[in-house]
């Protein structure tokens, strides 16, 4: 049984950048020489989320619209009297920060039409990070 | 340390069907032999999500509902000029494709009004997989 | 390679109690010794919810608001003729009732402004548990 750590970084040009991590989470299982196991990820910071969805443009345009119309820049949220990322907040706590995915054989379980991503929900550019592990045999 | 893998496969009635899980995954912990550890699951596939809740007709109900309120199907999507299931990838999405459980002492660590479920978010029939690893000792 | 288990124990108020578990959860992986691996936890019952958020005053309040306005409390819903906490339900369900976090060099990776919560949504004071279980070596 092993376990193999990373942190992933990357940039991001804020409001709201998809960035597909799945080819990133296959070099790591690569690496990890872990046949069957989990990969635990999360987001390291409170302004970013973590799933799954088809990384296609149309889609990801509807994912950006569905967060503004759900929980839309600006209304009126008592955090932007300090920092005006309130909504930044709202999204990424309700999408959720952590993923965990199935590697049986080697593979990654994700379907064809399914990429990992990291969603930047923060209102300027930033610096981000992914907490990965990976643990199994 | 033990590592048990499966890919969990049943067929849903499309939208929105929602599956009650939870014997499933404690058949696997118990063919695991597992004592002490962890349960992942994930959904194979980006129109299908993983959550826990009451399995009680009336609040299944009320799911439904309030995600058509929340994502309403047919909203202009971009997505639907290809495909007309956008509803369905941006309901997954947001749900989110993993559920991580504790196991203590064999047994899966949920309420007893509280089942592991997939809901089917797309518009049709689908035959669907949940990738499940239980890691532990 | 270490499996260490714990039910984390406290009271909630209802009606949207936020509970910063971050030091328990520190408490917990120093306890079990850990230095790498994955910290799961969930949700033990169908009316909680586990994310991470900035634990500050004012997003903590604009998050209880945007719940109210996403799933609004008593807004007809069936199962309310059972029990009045449909929207509890609901709530817990679309946030989600699991977290996995990453253990690298001894500490869990969130930020400095990140912190790991439990959120009661149900509408009386409760007594809460959430399984955690801590993988590594």
């Amino acid at each position: 049984m092993e376990v193999y750590s990373e942190i992933l970084e990357f940039d991001t040009k804020g409001e709201i950048t998809i960035v597909d991590l799945t080819s990133m989470f296959e070099d790591l299982v690569s690496k990890s020489k872990i046949k069957n196991g989990v990969l635990s990820a999360n987001v390291i910071g409170s302004t970013g989320a973590l799933t799954t969805i088809e990384y296609e443009t149309r889609v990801l345009t509807d994912f950006k619209q569905i967060l503004e119309k759900l929980v839309p820049k600006g209304a009126g949220y008592k955090h932007d009297l300090i920092d005006s990322n309130a909504h930044s907040h709202l999204r990424a706590s309700l999408i959720g920060p952590s993923l965990s995915l199935s590697i049986h054989n080697s593979r990654l379980q994700l379907g064809t039409w399914q990429q990992a991503v990291f969603i930047c929900l923060d209102v300027r550019s930033r610096h981000r990070r992914v907490a990965v592990t990976i643990i199994g045999q």
